[in-house]
């Protein structure tokens, strides 16, 4: 069977196996897969059966991340194909999911196809990618790489209240290891990272095309609790004499968004997003000045210098603001995430796989950071395909058609085969 | 003994009369005297036993308004010195108070000046001014003038839970007349409404005088509910597919700002307060563009045409921000309330009457609404001072110094005795 037929061959199993996640994250009108817990438990394990069915060994490692590999009998370093299986609460089927699925669909489509693997090839499904469940996220990469920021092992799951240490051991996993803060294995010794993942912006439908090859990921830095502290006042106080912390948070979102529309104009690309802006509501009034305001900030762009050079203009644009406003502004509490950005031979490679199959797929930026973010900063080399999507990710309209599914299966495949 | 010797001899019993609503209403760090509950009704007592020492009458109307009169034995239409004795929870001292007590020190003066009245001069403690007991504020002067609004009667109080019928008849009132939706008194058998109040800017401190003629009291327009609706969405959706209700929200904000200050430039003086503005709590996330977001808005202005013109902007300027922000805005729920514009004649004689006190008193609009807002609705020529104050108003930091009242007092003295 030539192999563009045996990948069209695994539609069946691709879509048995999506909705039998599907069933197993069932909490309508979305899908909640819990991390550590019964989702993520329950669809590792279905993964892990339709694996023994193509005779894959299954591992769980002591992060409790899942592998399934295809032995070679070759020496070479293997091929990860990863991604993870948990979801964010009342998300979408796709976001992560689809990429295990795509490796356990590219192996099958491979040994359809008569076609003996060149290095061992291993579909990594990684544990507890959002952030929702320990306030931390991409916790599987982490752990395995050894990038697990200190005091992450006593977070607390917001769920069973099981610390990730607990959680961990209580999955299978051995979390005494992961206090070694060595990897669990050596990032040398995996020849490449390569995931598939949905993506979370409308570009590829503007596009119109079902798969894109990433050029990078974005690295962030976050202030969690900015506050703005003015003065509270009664609402006929005159204008020259307020000190309005509200009118000062909506100044710093217009020019941090003025900051963002110019770079992207000069070719920088970056993104901002304030999820939280909002008054104190404990002090809310309809005939008050507000003297204090508060706000969120994720910073991302996909180069290092360009996020320092970011993180300076936003220290910058806060003093002008809170001089220009008479108040005082804190950043606060900050983290940062290093950019990822792709292998440029795995994007070649790629896109000479897609075009070998007959696509045409757009190199982009990825919207999101993802797993592939650690391996990339381990130093192993990374590559990212991204499956077209509608309505984003995290919510429960996510919406993936399987025929752009398979064609990534297919684009992976044929670098497999012949990459 | 001169009148202004009279005056500045009541400056022991002003004082009294002060830290007797002050311990009343003692409720560290602040002051908090609750409406219709024993601090109202403490501070009404105290008032009353004063002027029982200075022979005037006491009565309560039905609205449980404590009305204080020194009879003249002429039949012109009387002065009315109202304010109120309620204060928000937290407030300060002076807010209301210091007008009652304005009221009494001024007919103590001139009784020791041995000025007889030239028609009779009644103190007004007016009940429940502040809106925090009610969710509506001028309870006393609406129920006086048959201008409480439809289903007042029923409003529960924030403390007690009694309705406001129920409140006003435990206190002595009788609110089954209130039902008949006709004045207590004919507001054309009023000759003149006055009232002094702190001023809860600091314009006059700004100014360095102690006192000011009042030229209007704002009216407004509010909308307590306004409701952006935008798309949530993933951070990394590139701006051009974002729908964000929070910059929205800013835009909104800056730009009504902007016409705040083009208008105060243009000599048209007005101001705007978003008291409430913010990301929906229940759906805050760090990674999240916010599809909700919701603000309060007072609107206010001295001219009634002036406010409608205001109004309109408003109108056109939420239509200018959904478009370009592809969001929807629904200003929703209105409510609106006339400007009180003082009365000419009376703002001419109040300032020779400071002229003739020898002090420069400045011609300010008053930044807050008052009972004063009522009797110049009703057709009442009405007139205020207003005392220079720190710290603005509705805050444990309010602070009117005693002098500066005493200088009101001999304005309004000066004013009945020769106005």
């Amino acid at each position: 069977m030539r192999l563009s037929e045996a990948v069209s061959a695994q539609t069946p199993l691709v879509q048995r196996l999506l909705d039998g996640v599907a069933t197993i994250g069932a909490d309508p009108p979305g899908i909640t897969r819990d991390a550590f817990g019964r989702g993520e438990n329950d669809a590792q394990s279905l993964i892990a059966r339709a694996a023994a069915e193509l005779g894959l060994t299954a591992r769980l490692d002591e992060a409790a991340n899942l592998s399934l590999r295809w032995p070679s009998g070759h020496d070479a370093p293997p091929v990860l194909i990863g991604s993870h299986l948990d979801s964010v609460v009342q998300g979408g089927n796709f976001d992560g999911a689809a990429g295990v699925i795509a490796g356990i669909g590219a192996i099958a489509a491979l040994q359809a196809a008569g076609i003996a693997p060149k290095r061992d090839i291993e579909v990594l499904a990684l544990r507890c990618e959002e952030a929702v469940w320990f306030g931390l996220g991409l916790i599987g990469s982490r752990a395995l790489l050894a990038r697990l920021p200190a005091g992450a092992l006593e977070l607390p799951h917001a769920r069973s209240g099981l610390t990730l240490a607990q959680s961990i051991d209580a999955c299978g996993g051995h979390s005494a290891r992961l206090r070694e803060n060595t990897p669990l294995r050596d990032p040398r010794s995996i020849g490449v990272y390569l995931e598939v993942h949905i993506e979370q912006a409308p570009q590829l439908i503007e596009a119109n095309a079902p798969v894109a090859v990433c050029l990078a990921n974005p690295g962030n830095v976050r202030h969690p609790f900015i506050r703005i502290r003015g003065e509270d006042a009664h609402t006929g106080l005159p204008h020259r004499f307020r000190r309005d912390a509200a009118l000062a948070g909506a100044d710093l979102s217009l020019a941090l968004e003025r900051l963002w529309l110019d770079e992207e104009k000069a070719g920088r690309p970056m993104a901002i997003t304030i999820g939280r802006f909002h008054t104190p509501a404990a002090r809310h009034s309809l005939t008050a000045v507000s003297g204090g305001f508060e706000l969120s900030l994720d910073l991302r762009a996909y180069d290092a210098a360009h996020l320092a050079a970011l993180e300076k203009r936003l220290g910058a644009i806060a003093a002008e603001v809170a001089a220009r406003r008479k108040v005082e502004i804190v950043l606060g509490e900050r983290s940062a995430a290093a950019p990822g950005p792709m292998d440029p031979a795995l994007i070649e490679a790629l896109s000479a796989a897609a075009a070998r199959c007959g696509i045409a797929a757009p190199r982009l930026n990825s919207p999101g950071s993802h797993d592939a973010n650690n391996f990339a900063a381990s130093g192993v080399p990374t590559g990212m395909l991204l499956v077209r999507n509608q309505n984003g990710s995290h919510n429960p309209y996510e919406a993936m058609d399987t025929p752009d599914l398979m064609a990534a299966i297919g684009v992976l495949a044929e670098w497999l085969a012949n990459g």
